[in-house]
């Protein structure tokens, strides 16, 4: 049985989405147990709109205090030790949970995960892992904003993680990992890229070099090694972009009764692109580096963002993810 | 009569698409005359293989050396005196041409730009404003690439600049301004973003704030500020997954026989999408803040793309740009 710990007043649309995307994640998943933490009566009250009878594997911690969209990260985890995201992170560092879900303040989750969890061994600094829809296959991005100004050498650890974390999770035996930058020669972009790509290079693993923008989902590499700040857009953009473009091609269509024809026929084939571009069938994004399962959900996510985040917490914790990265980041 | 210079050399698909641009060109603008720089011999043998007869308003200016795209920006400028893209901003100097468009080496363009045909007054430093397809309307993203490592003042001369060309080119009277950056909240981001947030709150224009990627193409704002690290991601980015898409789609629907005729019904609004997200519609991108008009085409341009940078060149010197920029950028 995995017991994972939901903050579910934390994100745009908690505690409805978050209540009802838990409720969802026990019916699906009968080796989950949840405990969620917030106001209990909030969440209990929420809780009786969806499902009239407690269910069973369900627990409640209630908590006082809330971290808001606005709170600065460090300072909202020193102070709000009672909110429910602070609290979510207790109870993994006491070994009452398995793995915390957040959709609450990216960088109060990345600094209470930080603070509460400890990095693991020879880790200098966590990143956020994300899978992306490529051309042929789905693909890594590391890091989509933990940490926004970093030093060369978060970048390389990056490389090693995604790398080990690409193995895992998409059985590549030597996964390629491409750094991205403004163009693809050595010695282009900033300081940052520079230093990060000498040391890439010197690392044993499989280093293309430079990739650009327009590589990035035509699968030329298995991990796209960023930092946060630009990790964050390139994440946020393409979500915008495919919702654009569904939305324009809905009007187009639309337009012309001929057209709508057509598109009713061609259905099934937009669903699967539909399906294959929407970011909440991705749920969450692990943390790496952390010693502690710590998933980071969209801060818009909705109620299948918040199972599907469960679903990445289940894979996970099965596969040992942050067993195989302390055991292996030694090696590289 | 407007008179153009086109660094031949070039450009990933140079000199072939840069001569065929340019001959394009010349038939739609009877009102612009072009030189190309570059080895003659070679664009004189191109030139004969689209059309036979030479062509009025068309000159060429031999050069002997080569920026690549491997070389150093500063020190391709510096030593290569006698190169197409060096002598393309040496006749815009001289005053001999109106504009110059290059798709070669884009930080060899803007130091050349910078040191030949200097800033205007009470600029820092330029930058790249790019018109990117919105769910309304076309808006402006600046900096594109001239710059990725700018100082705060940099964003902030930015908003200022993206806001007159915003004006100019989009016929909006009050433009509004947003902050690319990781989340919507004033405080947020790096150093950088938080500075120039500072800064550009105080100016005199219409400032939203933090925007965030998926803002981006929903025209939540009609001018997007960035560095130009950011900002060419986003742009490779965006055309990255707006054709890999449109592939997709393709893909899907050629599975089915039934998707395939549906298809065939939809393909007048398909072809209104493709012509939307398809970069090359919108040709180059006007470098601004320089005293001379310079238009940075894109490396791996098509004829289509050279053909329409003329296009952009065109507006740019009948709008009067640079004037306009440097009698209000005081003002502001």
């Amino acid at each position: 049985m995995h017991h994972f710990v939901i903050d579910a007043m934390g994100g745009d649309n908690a505690p409805g989405c978050n209540v009802l995307g838990a409720h969802l994640a026990l019916q699906k998943f009968p080796d989950v147990e949840l405990t969620l933490t917030g106001h209990e009566q909030t969440l209990r009250a929420e809780y009786t709109k969806i499902a009239p009878i407690p269910t069973e594997r369900l627990y409640f911690l209630n908590t006082t205090q809330l971290v808001t969209m606005d709170d600065k990260g460090t300072e909202a985890v020193r102070r709000k030790k009672d909110s429910s995201l602070t609290r979510a992170f207790d109870l993994v560092a006491e070994k009452k949970a398995h793995a915390v879900i957040s959709a609450g303040n990216t960088s109060a989750a990345v600094f209470a995960a930080t603070l509460k969890l400890r990095l693991l061994p020879k880790v200098e600094r966590v990143g956020i892992a994300v899978i992306l829809p490529g051309s042929q296959r789905p693909f890594v991005l590391i890091d989509a904003g933990a940490n926004t100004d970093p030093r060369p050498s978060h970048l390389a650890q990056y490389a090693i993680m995604g790398t080990l974390f690409s193995k895992l999770i998409h059985a590549i035996p030597d996964p390629e990992v491409g750094l991205m930058n403004v163009g693809t020669e050595e010695g282009k972009g900033t300081d940052l890229t520079r230093e990060a790509y000498d040391r890439i290079k010197k690392l044993p693993l499989r280093f293309r070099g430079n990739i650009e923008g327009r590589d990035l989902y035509e699968n030329s590499v298995d991990v796209v090694v960023t930092d946060g700040f630009t990790g964050n857009v390139i994440l946020k953009t393409s979500e915008s972009i495919a919702g654009a473009m569904m939305r324009w091609i809905k009007k187009e269509i639309t337009a012309s009764p001929i057209a709508t024809l057509g598109a009713l026929l061609a259905k099934p084939a937009f669903q699967k692109i539909k399906q294959k571009t929407d970011y909440e069938e991705y749920g969450g994004m692990p943390l790496l580096g952390v010693d502690g399962l710590c998933i980071i959900a969209h801060g818009s996510s909705s109620h299948r963002s918040i199972l599907n985040s469960v679903r990445v917490a289940r894979l996970a914790a099965q596969a040992g993810l942050n067993k195989y990265i302390a055991e292996n980041i030694a090696k590289i």
